[in-house]
């Protein structure tokens, strides 16, 4: 997926080193562990051991120094080509290595020895020249388990993750997001602010929204329903289960059977959790008869939806078994697909830019096209999918949009722009798309009557506003830190009364906020102000309200807003107009 | 359910009659009739007839004409006990009168038959004295097909229904709250208005909600939520999905084994379609520890749940597979349970009498009780019973509410106020209800730290302010007779220019109040006034605004209320103000 952050080859053949560099580290330390493999990754490389005891990343200075030593005598890696008898010979007593010898050997492959300073390894080459030289910039990351091979009826090995970069700043620099995305993960955020939870009892990849997650998700609802609405868009309610006939007739079924539940028998029907929303925004349209006059209709909906993830899959609210997908199927005329698809980008760019995301900097666009070769994959109507092409082609250059093209990128039904979006550890992936459709039109057989009384097949976008709502929230809640703007913070004022004696005027002041719909707590414990401040500075808070006598004497707050250190004084009526303000303006 | 409305004993003795009359009408019409059996029913009568021709609902007033004929000789039923053997020659050519007479035969059960003038039954009795003057106000009222003994293996059969009332008055009234109900019904009206559809291929009691009707339901949902968050209510999301081990923690899977559909194989679980929310939030409770000082905590949820139906059980959205409930579960200290009650009940009146209904009137409660003697369908517990049924009665006794009191109609886990509502045929069900739970938090240990810092066990109130939103909306469409308040409207405003030269100042306006959030629509079709202010009355849109050469010239519209025939001129930002203060009022 992750064209653009591709590591180079320079930087895989760095890695690569770097993995041989913390094998020979490891086999000087420890001698009777068995090396196994080591490849270069996304963000760096690990290296597989089978250890005769036990190790921890507390050994990993250890480790790194003894790297740093040994690498001052690594001017190259030698290759030495070996037979199969002579490369069991040398690993006799390490199964790993003998299986993949075996494997090699099997397939054809010559066997190469690659050998850097005193120590060796069965490998197939791409190292740097130098090593000495280029390999002076690593870090050891962390140590977990990992199946030999991938597969859970083999042996656990331990797995050493570390990276390497070209320079040191490189390294800070890298060092430095992993910290931020840690501490911003949205997984750890989520329980420190209570947002959401799984239960076992529940079940796996079920999330559960607490009171605190819940307003948030309810603000995102709200807010992606009314501007839809605003812009024209038509929102419905359809079934979230169906009968497996309607995914035969969409043809999803042979695509999606995989990642479909299994299906409930009801009375002599089969019915299934539905993977997607298109068919059931068709059978709405084919409920009457439609004229052209109503086209385009932007049948929308936050749209429940469920697909099979495997277990060892399952992420916080990233990788999760049900979500609710902001969907649409705009059914609209040929010739309307273009300024169909230009509001549809329109729409993405300005809940993108609510918060505070620009195309072509925090996402960019991918055209993901067909293949007119390959009609297995793809449904066959060659002038459908040129007139297709062109025309996302020319909305995306018109807006003069950064986009890359991927062939062989598109659905079956047709070609789609991508919404490649960067996490908060800067790996891209495709948060959601647009896409049109020439072939369900076909399938559901849906019509309008045209000018000339004459029936017409009308051609459908298939797009999401701002993706799963699941996966939007674990964006935001990464992208902000979990310190949210005002108008999704869970909490969005915290009244501080200094002493018991305050309580009184604090509940009336709760009162009265509460009721305008403004989410206010109040910290009612018989704390120091300082610690009821430090509470809500980790529950980041947007608004402190401190109350103590002068407040309560003059009607007024002395507000703290998060992250500053500034106060400031307002009348409660004051406070009220400011905040409602910036909760409309979604600040 | 319906103790209330049940016909008196004598109210069923002249329905009764009556069938016999309608019986002995169609035997003088056509005589070779097989006649079947003919009982008194809630709102009536019928008579099941094999018929040698078909007949259509033009016959009945020929049928009705002789009925009149004949009961005047009808001054007694005579009864005559006879054997089964004399029975059988009777209807030696009627195989249904045979199967009864083999049938009562053989449970010992004495045979008679009644004759009235010349016309004579197989009949257990239970008649009116004298027929010549009690019965002279009935009415046939449809025709249809019945199996015979409800089996569909057996013949289908010819179903007359008619009634039959004491006077003429009573029976005028009956006939016209039939009327109003036919026209009223909300299937009928979900067609016409375009509010909801269903689709073969998506399934049975399935509702795929239109633009339209998922307008309403978005304002309906709304103002649940924002109402309950008001009130303090705690609204959350929880899956609608979850491992069959949940449901047999909560103890529900015995009793809604039945009601459940199939389980889901993933993985090595079996998942089910939710049919309750409780076990969800008790999970989410158990997320965290709680202190008594956050109790009461009322978790709520637009839950969205799944009970099976039988197809012929399935009725427009008043029964079907998939609903929605304004849910919530209230876990509580036992001594704040009376007020959390009354909390409760105030919220069900509120909202209520946001539609104009009221308690005593338009609803009323009914208290349901467990029995100490019943261990197998209550939960053993007899302190804990005598405390929750005390303190139901009490509060409702407290609120001088009307109520009855129903035994053995309490839940497993407590015993519950039943919201009895009356549709728009004057019958009554139960539209949802409040239950006091002391056994769940047994089952899932929920605890809170009280005082003392000692655990202790909360009690749970479940409640819904609305009950199922298909249920409700099925209601208020029957309620409303499709005419619904504009705050509620599909369509609050419909643009009627009268020319189209008034058509690009007519967008303007439309885009004005649309970009408000006022639902408008604009009739943009080259049609005489009449014709558009007709189709907008059939619509029951509730302001129509006309638009022509003066209104253009000084920024007016010429307003027209459904229902009203005088018109009234605004401006359009007078209407804007007029129209949002109708709205935020709830009007």
């Amino acid at each position: 997926m992750s064209q653009n952050n591709a590591p180079s080859e320079s930087l895989d053949q760095l890695r690569h080193s770097a993995a041989h560099l913390l094998a020979a580290a490891v086999m000087e330390l420890w001698p009777d562990t068995k090396p196994t493999i080591g490849p270069a990754i996304e963000d760096g490389f690990y290296y597989d051991f089978e250890f005769a005891q036990p190790i921890s990343e507390a050994d990993f200075p250890a480790i790194e120094a003894k790297m740093h030593e040994l690498v001052k005598d690594w001017s190259s890696f030698g290759r030495e080509e070996v037979s199969a008898e002579e490369a069991k010979k040398r690993y006799a007593h390490n199964e790993y290595k003998l299986q993949l010898i075996e494997k090699f050997a099997e397939e054809g492959q010559t066997l190469s020895l690659y050998k850097s300073g005193q120590f060796v390894d069965l490998c197939r080459g791409g190292h740097v020249d130098n090593p000495a030289k280029a390999l002076q910039h690593f870090k050891l990351l962390s140590l977990a388990g990992a199946y030999w091979l991938g597969d859970e009826k083999n042996p656990m090995l331990s797995r050493i993750y570390g990276t390497a970069f070209p320079s040191a700043d490189e390294l800070a620099a890298y060092l430095e997001r992993r910290e931020l995305a840690k501490q911003r993960d949205h997984k750890k955020l989520g329980k420190e602010l209570d947002l959401f939870v799984f239960s076992e009892t529940v079940g796996k990849g079920l999330p559960l929204w607490t009171p605190r997650g819940a307003a948030v998700r309810r603000e995102l609802e709200r807010f992606i329903v009314d501007e839809e609405l605003k812009r024209g868009y038509l929102h419905v309610y359809t079934p979230d289960i169906a009968n497996l006939a309607l995914y035969k007739k969409s043809g999803h079924y042979p695509y999606y059977k995989d990642s479909m539940y299994a299906p409930i028998v009801i009375d002599d029907d089969e019915y299934m959790l539905r993977p997607m929303t298109c068919p059931h925004h068709f059978e709405l349209y084919l409920s009457r008869p439609h004229s052209y006059k109503e086209l385009p209709m932007r049948f929308a909906e936050l749209a429940k939806l469920y697909r099979y993830e495997q277990s060892g899959e399952l992420s916080g609210l990233l990788r999760v078994r049900s979500f609710c997908l902001a969907d649409a199927h705009i059914v609209c005329r040929r010739e309307q697909a273009e300024s169909e698809i230009n509001g549809v980008l329109d729409l993405i760019e300005y809940i993108a830019g609510v918060f505070g995301l620009k195309a072509g900097e925090n996402y960019h666009y991918r055209l993901s096209l067909g293949d007119r070769a390959d009609d297995k994959k793809y449904f066959k109507d060659d002038e459908s999918w040129d007139y297709a092409e062109n025309v996302l082609r020319s909305v995306l250059k018109a807006r003069e949009a950064h986009f890359v093209e991927a062939p062989q990128e598109a659905a079956f039904y047709g070609p789609k722009i991508d919404v490649q979006m960067k996490n908060v550890n800067g790996k891209e992936d495709t948060a959601f798309t647009v896409q049109y459709d020439f072939v369900m039109p076909k399938r559901f057989d849906l019509k309008y009557v045209n000018e000339q009384g004459a029936e017409e097949q009308p051609i459908v976008v298939h797009r999401s506003s701002i993706g799963a709502i699941e996966r939007v929230m674990a964006f935001l809640i990464e992208h902000y830190g979990g310190a949210f703007p005002v108008w999704l913070s869970p909490v969005q004022v915290k009244l501080l009364p200094i002493a018991d004696r305050h309580l009184d005027y604090a509940k009336q002041v709760w009162a009265k906020l509460h009721a305008l719909g403004i989410r206010v707590e109040l910290d009612d414990r018989s704390e120091r102000l300082s610690a009821k401040i430090r509470d809500a500075q980790l529950e980041k808070v947007p608004y402190m309200a401190v109350i103590g006598d002068k407040e309560m004497a003059e009607d007024q707050l002395t507000l703290r807003q998060r992250g500053q250190k500034e106060q400031s004084v307002l009348t409660v009526d004051e406070f009220v107009k400011q905040i409602q303000a910036e909760i409309a303006k979604k600040q």
